[in-house]
């Protein structure tokens, strides 16, 4: 092991709770003390309820804003649920305007009040219009804090401003934004082309065009797209006339991207990206109840059209034997082309505009998968019940269904997301609906035709 | 619209679409000119195969490598399969280190020796060198292009420095690494403080110790886990000595976040994040059909289980009607669990430690919603086949098929990581055999013994 980096986390959340469990309180202080506030908020997250509360009642009030707007909604909400206004205030006064916008957005109306009051004025007049701004945007992404220089002066000039400003000087800065006399944005000077350039050339010969900047109403998932695409770590954001309002730094935009993906992942299970592991048995139960309810349409719906050949079925049991493999098959396949839809969305890669191509494309990936299973399956079945009508009858709703699946997989998303309907969300569930539906009712439908 | 970024990707989608239709190549390149390689990559990636090659071929030779760097490994392929050894020499020549060692390890074995060999002495030993780490740990991610400075010197005498480096300063460098005379990592002097600092003092007293150096073989997850508990825009790799090897940006970290969230949003239909939404139909139609195959041994096993039963299902038919629902409501409530359970592991905050506390939760979650919907199922079926027995049966199957499903869901995936296999992509074929066949058994045994 090197001497860096010493505990991954599992070797860190083992000690925490030993300790934890041990009672030594003040050994666990000085290893909160080690910690980023982003670190104790991934601990925090990982801990069952009991020993959570334990470790928040031991951080630092002076971090512990910082700690809230790391951990996850729903964890948050559970450490604040017996917070005053005074505890309130203590956590908001330490914290970056961006993070303390977002705090006030979680706390409890009648707190807001209160706490910005005792915010100084420049400070609460900054929050109030960043406030303005929706969350998942531009503007509800980006800090007030810009350092701002003119073209004209020199690099000389602006280092020796940048001494004068000393402390003042926000953290992270990596880069001064260059406006005119309107506060209207024109470029970036980077601190590292200020460091390595000429002192007597001007701000205007060093600094770069190429950032463009961002409009203050972009969404937050176009502004990690413009981050990803241009690898910068800060960007500049203006309002519809180009005035400078903030900028929005890389670590903001990691989030997104981390939320994008985690929404992605869970939304497919009906779960939200801010689930807490941990949370309290009867509000997941309350949850989870919902979306088993949602499925639990789709499921009677397809018991039904099942009902509707319980004559077949009575006849001939094999059906009833077989009929699962058909409804899974499509439900596969068509998952697959809705994943490939839904991130192809979300990227920004899918509109209506290639969405035909992708259509081709897996309807004919469909066909071809469709006769290699439908080989495969027949023959099975064929052999299992020595049935070669059956083997034929599966062979054909096989291919119908993975058919039906990978249209459904394709244009789905697209007609969910015209709708302002979330695919990550409601897409899995409908695409089973139409798999399971189609194949039952292909399957007995053919059999009910051709068998009886 | 602002005049800022006018276009969306939709927009620019559509635009290029357009001029491609057109056949007005000139405009064509001149909108590539107005992009930068990272958004070329993610035009490509969302071209179907036609329009794809034609705008490749438009793309200036300068920046081909730095646009396949960007694109995913499946769409790489395709654009690089007729390049030869020239072609690709050119496209090394532009790039930075780390992003030429990583179109190396992509390219033809053939070619790898003479683009190596056409690179000066310095940048061909580096790349030697990176290239001996795997790609998805620290050393796979790192840069060696750090600027380093030591702790005794002054502020000014570090400015004087850089403004003598000029234009070889690596580009986005936004902090100095101070190491002492054996190369050892000491702490960071990022840019902002050294422009804002005293000239007369040293590097010692302004630098940060607060940021651990990353040991090489860190995993790249964890690395990101530390950019985004730490808010760095890059951090120091380190030896197992201390020795400073290189540095990591965050544009790299954010690379590996998107994946890692794609990874798990399609790993869980069998696909990787790799995987072209464009992907020629006969390559796609392989890859699915492994999955479509690995999923039919499952609903093979489950068409065993309910042909274990024909006797029960011929004389009971309504029980055909009713069984999908049983399996249904238990692969849903398994995959929620599940999916709680990957994220945590990917996110290291679910491991042994804290597993049983998990497990315990969800089963009691399990057991509440298994007799909330055995109720609400129970008295459904009971109404429609007007069958007491019936629906107690299908209530008691569903609260078994639900503890089952919380069990194999918190319990699977930490069982698939010991054993080294990606919970991600096994997790959600295992779980589904499991309520399948627990369900179907469940219901039929249960019918098979009290109602027959």
């Amino acid at each position: 092991m090197s001497a860096a980096i010493e505990n991954t986390d599992d070797l860190r959340l083992a000690r925490l709770q030993e300790i934890l469990d041990s009672g030594a309180m003040h050994s666990a202080q000085r290893l909160l003390k080690t910690l980023t506030p982003a670190e104790i908020a991934h601990l925090l997250e990982s801990l069952p309820p009991t020993k959570r509360e334990i470790l928040w009642s031991l951080v630092d009030p002076a971090i512990e804003g910082e700690v809230l707007v790391n951990v996850s909604d729903e964890v948050q909400a559970e450490l604040v649920k017996d917070m005053d206004a005074d505890h309130w205030r203590a956590a908001a006064e330490n914290l970056d305007l961006d993070d303390l916008t977002d705090l006030v957005q979680d706390m409890p109306e009648t707190v807001v009040g209160e706490v910005l009051s005792a915010l100084d004025d420049q400070r609460r007049h900054r929050v109030e219009a960043m406030l303005s701004y929706p969350e998942d945007t531009a503007g509800g992404l980006m800090n007030t804090d810009t350092v701002t220089v003119r073209p004209e002066v020199t690099l000389d000039v602006v280092l020796r401003y940048l001494r004068r400003l000393g402390e003042d000087m926000p953290a992270d800065t990596d880069a001064l934004f260059v406006v005119n006399r309107d506060d209207e944005y024109l470029g970036v000077l980077p601190l590292w082309k200020l460091v390595s350039g000429n002192p007597d050339d001007t701000v205007a010969e060093v600094m770069s065009l190429n950032l463009k900047p961002l409009p203050v109403d972009l969404s937050a998932s176009e502004v990690a797209r413009y981050f990803e695409t241009h690898d910068v770590t800060s960007a500049p954001v203006v309002d519809e006339q180009g005035h400078l309002l903030g900028r929005i730094t890389v670590d903001d935009v990691v989030d997104v991207i981390r939320e994008e993906g985690e929404h992605q992942f869970m939304g497919q299970a009906g779960l939200s990206e801010e689930e807490d592991m941990f949370a309290p048995v009867l509000s997941s139960t309350k949850r989870r109840a919902v979306w088993l309810g949602v499925n639990l349409l789709t499921a009677f719906l397809a018991s039904w059209v099942i009902g509707l050949f319980q004559d077949t079925l009575s006849k001939y049991v094999a059906l009833a034997v077989l009929m699962p493999i058909v409804a899974s098959m499509g439900g596969i396949a068509g998952s697959q082309t809705l994943t490939l839809a839904i991130r192809g969305i979300a990227l920004g890669q899918l509109s209506g505009k290639n969405a035909r191509h992708l259509l081709l494309k897996e309807l004919a990936v469909g066909i071809l998968n469709g006769i290699i299973w439908a080989v495969v399956v027949g023959i099975i079945a064929g052999v299992w019940f020595d049935d070669t009508r059956l083997a034929a009858l599966i062979g054909v709703a096989i291919i119908i269904n993975l058919l039906f699946a990978a249209f459904s997989g394709a244009v789905l998303p697209l007609l969910l997301k015209r709708f302002g309907i979330d695919p990550a969300l409601a897409g899995s569930v409908l695409l089973t609906t139409v798999t399971d539906v189609v194949g039952f009712f292909a399957f007995l439908g053919l059999a009910t035709l051709f068998l009886v």
